[in-house]
């Protein structure tokens, strides 16, 4: 059973490599196989398709994301508005360190997944869509305390955390496109300014 | 040679509008053919491989884009601002139509070849590069001339442009993601807050 369980994590984590550093089109099964050194019948032991790896590697990465990295980045230590610049800072580091390893600014791989599967794949599109409204959630309740701490203006917190996750998503597509970190580094704080005022009526 | 010009055309196209549908990778040469209705030898005697065309076909849509659309968006009839929200709502109405006629939004042509291929292909990511770059020129120019005009306060232009071109990509990226090009719509006027200030020393 442990064993097992190695297996399929294996898969996973082959997988996911593996698409974030190319695409998903462009990696199939047989490759996942071989660079996790799974026979073909054990990942269809694990998964009826690649499709359905990848809707979990998703829930699972995202699960771990949720639940180690963003508490960390969001943690109250901090007045609001610098956890937002925390959270950049992180973002930041992390395509400088991929860079550092791979020579590439790999992106999103989520966004990634987002732009390339989803008028393709609706299980896919739906699953990115609800990982940008879990990562909208912890931005808009630290928007929320700014305001209450008379940080920001009153606002849309709700749409402007949704504008804030377009941002970073915009930005880390820049950072791919240029093959260049600093992109995020220098463009990263303007996120703070993007405001959706109340709407009125 | 009108023929000759025509099919070439056709290949275009027709690749334009698979890619565009669905991804780069998910789309061959086989089926780009069947679809233009030419020959294989035929797409061989005006393209040596896939990525060529994608190539010509980068260079030929930017072109038309450049020297029509945002000639008419940015033109000087109104004040510079407004001119930002024009080419926000020329957005907007793109998706728009795009969604009635195929029920998706496709996001945006260049962010999706560069979040697929960037790291797959350093031609069509430099390609696309240049066409973000070329994006930005006109956006620059808006800013500054508001800056001059005392709409805005004085700013770093050319990063800003920068910024507001991320922001739109990721935009449209979410507008995708979401399956609704409304996202465009009330998530747009933010682009106009994204302010990076002139960096001091």
């Amino acid at each position: 059973m442990t064993q097992a369980h190695d297996t399929k994590q294996r898969l996973l984590d082959t997988a996911q490599k593996l698409f974030y550093a190319r695409s998903y089109e462009d990696v199939g099964v047989q490759e996942i196989c071989r660079e996790a050194d799974v026979k073909k019948g054990s990942f269809y032991h694990f998964f009826p398709s690649k499709r359905d790896l990848t809707l979990d590697m998703l829930d699972a990465s995202w699960k771990e994301f949720r639940e180690t990295e963003l508490p960390a980045v969001f943690a109250s230590d901090i007045p609001p508005l610098q956890r937002l610049e925390r959270f950049l800072d992180m973002q930041y580091r992390h395509h400088k360190a991929v860079k550092e390893q791979t020579g590439q600014v790999l992106g999103c791989p989520y966004g990634n997944l987002a732009g390339e599967m989803s008028t393709q794949d609706e299980a896919i599109r739906e699953r990115v869509l609800s990982i940008f409204r879990d990562l909208e959630a912890p931005i808009e309740a630290v928007l929320a305390e700014a305001v209450t701490a008379g940080d920001l203006e009153k606002l849309d917190t709700r749409a402007t955390a949704a504008a804030m996750v377009a941002y970073i998503e915009g930005l880390t597509l820049l950072a791919k496109t240029h093959n260049d970190p600093e992109v995020v580094r220098t463009l990263g704080p303007a996120m703070l300014n993007l405001v959706v005022p109340v709407s009125e009526g």
